[in-house]
């Protein structure tokens, strides 16, 4: 009780950092307990580390009270469907669990036999491609092939205007550290990928959100979300929408432009995805030609994920800061997967891989969505490309509970409000196609949907 | 002239984010400049992001003003002895450079032989090693490893007290992340590793500085800086002090831990060098057993910085949050590189090649140790183990003007000031002995000394 007082004081900032606490008789006599329970109270504050001791003076408040934890950060959700929710199962899950949640693909999918060529051309590399430490913007040539390749998209930049990072992840994360301030706001798309809301969490940002519609941000909801919130940067994703698999259309693109130059605000285009289009979409940065628009891509998706790499591509004179931040905060980039990317991108077998993958994705896509729909569980758009598929569970069933039911049998789900910061995907579920491919799968869910439809 | 009105407005505060900004008529009759001059500057402003329009209302200031930029960040320090300096030379030297500055070893000095066979195998590896994310808290394997050797040098920590990272940087940036908020005071060591500080500023945290001394820092003003300004965390290095070489005495462990626990102090003890030591010198994390100490390591310096790989050891209780910042900030580990480390790190060899290492550094270390000597730059102390040497320049010289002379021919240095919060290391330098052999560098040195003696 003792304990709980003094952390009640503390977080309602009655106490506040190096503030000394009440005389150990002083509360005592307050609280009407005794003295040696006080005692032993702040003696188990002390070692939490919320108060230290000064000898022959008394007690204080530490200067920070609580470290942060983005599980306190923003509106209490319930663990089942934060943002942390399908990231940590995911990751956690044994190699061989079942996962149709899990946002990539099986490691068999992706162009193993290319990486291993890779490797073995590594191990005869020069000594700096194994020991070094990579330049501040990375690998040259890596850099040039990731400009040519953007050019294919429409997307015009120098290789001097690409940083590499260690994930696209961690481009973001930089960007962020750039250009938010603490309290400052975000603008997401609803449903987004969950990690924006962790990220912008970590960074204390404020979240507003705009409906996602298969052609892209509601322009007009846009528009007054800019209007009323002024947020500083907007983050999406644009050719294959996370979670949704919708496209950007070329209207929607120029329209959310014009908005952008109103409201001086900048656009965070992650392309992740990009690897896996049939045909090139309208992209921001395209339109807009890397003024306001600032372009992420990373080779997690369709390369390895275990051999990280990522890159931001935008204006020249913000990547001396960039480099400064990536240099502070994780100082040299990771020279091997960049010499790794760039060997398997240059050799011949990933466009073939990649070509052989999209087909692959295709018929996934259409078996998952059959077989989806005689559980009553239905795509909200049929991607043009991809392995996202966003789903409508039938009428009133929570997505959580049946993520619960069927974690509890040990296949992870994606529940929609985990990607919803206004929390209003209760009904809808995220499936990537290639992960959901084994029958078992389609048992569990049907129970769970079963169990789910009994408690509503 | 109208731009920087107005962005003076802005850094003084008298006009705030969201305000409105003056007519265009109006600017233009204050300033008398006419209104086209002024069109033409609120059109830059808008460009750059500084101001917005509305339209039919006017022009206001943007949410945030100006993005961070770490040079602009504290003290405005001379480009040549800021925190990035001797970072960003070393990084962007090409292959071939000289940089008895920089602090890493020769490509050529590491396990090149074991990187290479390990590679091989690994190219021969199952699927998830090659294509998946890491879990969260990292290969299991490698946390075993590396609780067996902390357990060599007194650290008791069971494997899930440890979480892989991308780099030593990466853990010390999470913990900052989990520890600071915005303007809290962190206590580094005078000199200190210059890039603490480049950190430091990133979080945007007050930096206070204690002198260090050949066994630690020194105590006594230890005491009156927690008292005077109660930091949250202490940075340090303890085995082998990064500039100075220096080892941290059993006895100041004690004093500093007795401190820290007085006046609530977390303290980070980053150890990277650990590898380079002959026998075990006094861990703080040894003595505290991981209560108030956090453990970082890496294998940059003895293994490979191209496949970066770090970890923290710390409290159990803070794994998760420390997890769920790095699932935010960069998703999924690096599971390529964790399996590269543990391979390099499971081979015999690689005990071998740090023992003939340790005596090719001892070689090195005399040897350089002596030929500066002959040009009157002399060692602080002559340090037990490691690659560098932090000296004293003769008498009145300044390091930054020697290190700016040598750049001019293609040499990076690394000047004191770089190291030093308190800018009180005007005359020092450190030298990397590894990287200080070939006979061109004391050629170019001596002509810089002649050139900075010249000029004071």
């Amino acid at each position: 009780m003792v304990m709980a007082t003094i952390r009640q004081r503390i977080a309602g900032r009655s106490l506040t950092p190096g503030s000394k606490l009440p005389s150990i008789r002083g509360l005592a006599g307050t609280l009407k307990v005794s003295a040696s329970t006080v005692v032993e109270a702040y003696e188990r504050l002390v070692a939490e580390g919320t108060i230290f001791s000064r000898p022959g003076s008394g007690f204080y408040v530490a200067s920070q009270a609580a470290p942060l934890s983005l599980a306190d950060i923003g509106p209490k959700l319930d663990r089942a469907v934060d943002p942390f929710w399908v990231s940590r199962q995911s990751l956690e899950a044994g190699d061989g669990d079942l996962k149709p949640g899990c946002g990539w693909l099986p490691p068999s999918w992706l162009p193993e036999d290319g990486i291993r060529r890779a490797l073995r051309k590594l191990s005869r590399a020069a000594g700096p491609a194994l020991a070094d430490y990579g330049s501040p913007l990375g690998l040259p040539r890596l850099r040039q092939l990731i400009t040519r390749r953007m050019a294919e998209r429409g997307i015009e930049a120098s290789p001097d205007q690409v940083m590499l990072t260690e994930s696209g992840t961690q481009a973001i994360d930089l960007l962020c550290r750039f250009l938010l301030e603490a309290g400052d706001t975000v603008l997401v798309d609803d449903p987004c990928y969950f990690n924006f809301q962790a990220l912008l969490r970590a960074h204390r940002a404020k979240i507003v959100s705009v409906p996602y519609t298969p052609s892209g941000p509601d322009v007009e909801l846009l528009g007054q979300a800019l209007a009323a919130h002024r947020p500083r940067l907007y983050i999406t994703n644009s050719a294959i929408h996370n979670p949704t698999g919708a496209t950007l259309s070329p209207v929607v693109a120029h329209r959310v432009l014009k908005l952008a130059e109103q409201f001086a605000l900048t656009i965070v285009e992650d392309d992740i995805f990009a690897d896996f289009e049939h045909t090139p979409a309208p992209r921001l940065a395209a339109f807009d030609g890397l003024d306001r628009v600032i372009h992420i891509g990373s080779f997690s998706k369709t390369l390895s994920a275990s051999a990280r790499c990522g890159f931001v591509a935008a204006r020249r004179e913000w990547i001396d800061n960039l480099i400064d931040l990536k240099i502070a905060t994780s100082f040299g980039g990771g020279r091997l997967n960049a010499e790794l990317v760039l060997n398997v991108l240059s050799d011949g077998g990933y466009r073939k891989h990649m070509d052989g993958l999209r087909s692959r994705l295709s018929r996934a896509m259409f078996d998952v969505t059959g077989r989806l729909k005689t559980l009553g569980i239905v795509p909200w758009i049929e991607p043009q490309s991809g392995m996202l598929l966003w789903c409508r569970l039938p009428d009133g069933v929570d997505a959580a509970e049946v993520a619960r039911a069927a974690l509890a049998k040990n296949v992870v789900l994606a529940p929609g409000n985990a990607f919803s910061p206004s929390q209003s995907a209760t009904n809808y579920m995220r499936f990537n196609v290639s992960q959901t491919l084994d029958p078992r799968i389609f048992e569990v869910l049907r129970q769970a949907l079963l169990e789910a439809r009994r408690s509503c």
